[in-house]
């Protein structure tokens, strides 16, 4: 399972834990990185000193193993959160949600890893360009925000391997062996995976979250609010709020009066299912009836899952 | 590359054309069983008296080669089609938009081999009650009529896997060797590809409608007409109207006159790519610049390919 991404990150598994808000808290990524992997913080929910708190505690968890910390660049405090991620050491970033060459020179310059999210071909190129030292490209299949072009990690990986030469990361739909082995075969080095690890027991998401998530039907997760940023919601009272808005036609306004503020706190984080917006791939269908497991347990079914996926291939 | 699929149909390679409107007439179809796949009529644009003509001479093309016919149920003639199957004595059927215990039965009973397109894990449970040989699981990424519930590739294939221990056969978004191994990592036994003969000489689309297709970039290719029977669409002026009128909130009614009658024939035969209906796989965007090239090229690429991701997976 080695390849140009466990190099980079000196890593054991070319795997990674997106950085998911109210799911990637200390607890989540330090689970993983210590299980072989790489967490990532997912700071998209945290103020600037929450987000330090967090470092320090995942530091103390893991010792020296690395793990990275994940930056919306579209939210307000990025820069807040980028000074914190420098004096802290973080050796790793995850950037997405914004260009590839705003931060890539700072953080290379602070001596941090960079790697961005990309939804497009054209986008693993801009990446390219601004030097960034992975590519992870995402699939329509993700949860939460998604791109524009709705193209899925079949074609998207293809599209990617293609557009750049750089270490390249599948995301979207992955949350067993096979799935990984059929990223690799498609394309990727390594596989950052969201869904899977948001329902650990470690994820900083509500119980009941969870356990909704891991109710779901096939086709109960969908992408909605084109007209905004495409998102994929879970079906509940939130999600049938912005369906029916939309269906009547509704505005870019009125879909965020309907939005509200918080609204993912509400959800993932206090666990109101019905009322607060609920982000999650459409793999958890998939992991429909599964227990709420710890991150090593889930781990060791992947990398178990992996090798028997590859023995079974040379069988074809 | 032999599996299920393969013995069940008596072909070479597991590759079978999916049955495409203006697309899979007798040319396209014997060139895919001349070169060692399942080549599929698709009688979906045809009167019972056309099938029957299409069927005579792809059976003098192929001489004792298999071949097939792809029947859509909602059909208003699908009984009159059935009719003409049988007489023909055509071997292999594929059945989609319906139940599969409308005509397996009677398939059966006249000595025909019958597969099921399915996009969920439900419909794969019901095909095999009905008794069918062999499910087709179509993501999300296919061209053309498409699930509601919006389940890619990725996810569809482990849980339609999951679901039936029929042969197991991939379509949606598969149009290279790499796609066709990762598939079948996923689970499955066969593939089923439309995208790429579609857009091959021996196809009877419009050259005007093989060259847009071969000319789109990532995003160009959408699903819409969710109010009524969700459609993957390529982009141009059918596309456009559909897009405006459904922001707006357009009822079904209105979605339906917008469509008009014959407007497939008017964008994949008759080659008005403005104002015709399109239709093709988002995989499409990944074929962008390919030469309209003949199925035997095509085929031996593909398998080509094929063997080289598998002697790739073993260096992993």
């Amino acid at each position: 399972m080695k390849s140009r991404i466990t190099k980079l990150f000196g890593i054991e598994y070319p795997i990674i834990a997106g950085g998911m808000v109210w799911c990637s808290g200390w607890k989540l990524a330090s689970a993983v990185s210590n299980a072989g992997g790489l967490g990532l913080i997912g700071s998209g929910s945290m103020t600037a000193e929450v987000l330090r708190e967090h470092i320090q505690q995942c530091r103390e968890a893991v010792e020296d193993k690395p793990f990275g910390v994940n930056v919306p660049l579209m939210k307000p405090n990025s820069a807040e959160l980028m000074q914190v991620i420098a004096e802290e050491n973080v050796p790793v970033v995850f950037t997405s949600a914004g260009s590839p060459k705003k931060w890539t020179g700072w953080l290379h310059e602070h001596g941090i890893k960079v790697a961005h999210v990309v939804s497009s071909s054209a986008f693993a190129r801009k990446c390219e360009e601004a030097g960034v030292d992975a590519v992870v490209a995402e699939g329509f299949e993700a949860g939460g925000h998604n791109g524009k072009e709705e193209t899925t990690t079949m074609c998207l990986i293809p599209a990617a391997r293609k557009a750049t030469s750089l270490p390249l990361i599948a995301a979207g739909g992955i949350a067993s062996g096979e799935a990984m082995l059929a990223a690799m075969v498609l394309g990727a080095e390594g596989v950052q995976i969201g869904t899977l690890f948001a329902l650990t027991q470690e994820s900083g998401a509500h119980e009941a979250f969870k356990r909704r998530c891991l109710d779901l039907d096939e086709g109960d997760t969908k992408l909605l609010l084109r007209k905004l940023s495409p998102t994929r919601l879970v079906k509940g009272g939130f999600y049938d709020a912005i369906e029916e808005a939309e269906n009547r036609g509704a505005t870019p306004e009125e879909l965020l009066e309907i939005i509200g503020i918080g609204k993912t706190k509400v959800g993932i984080f206090d666990g109101d299912v019905e009322h607060g917006e609920l982000e999650i791939g459409q793999v958890a269908s998939l992991l429909k009836g599964n227990d709420i497991e710890p991150v090593e347990i889930v781990m060791q079914r992947l990398i178990l899952e992996y090798e028997q996926a590859l023995a079974g291939v040379t069988e074809l």
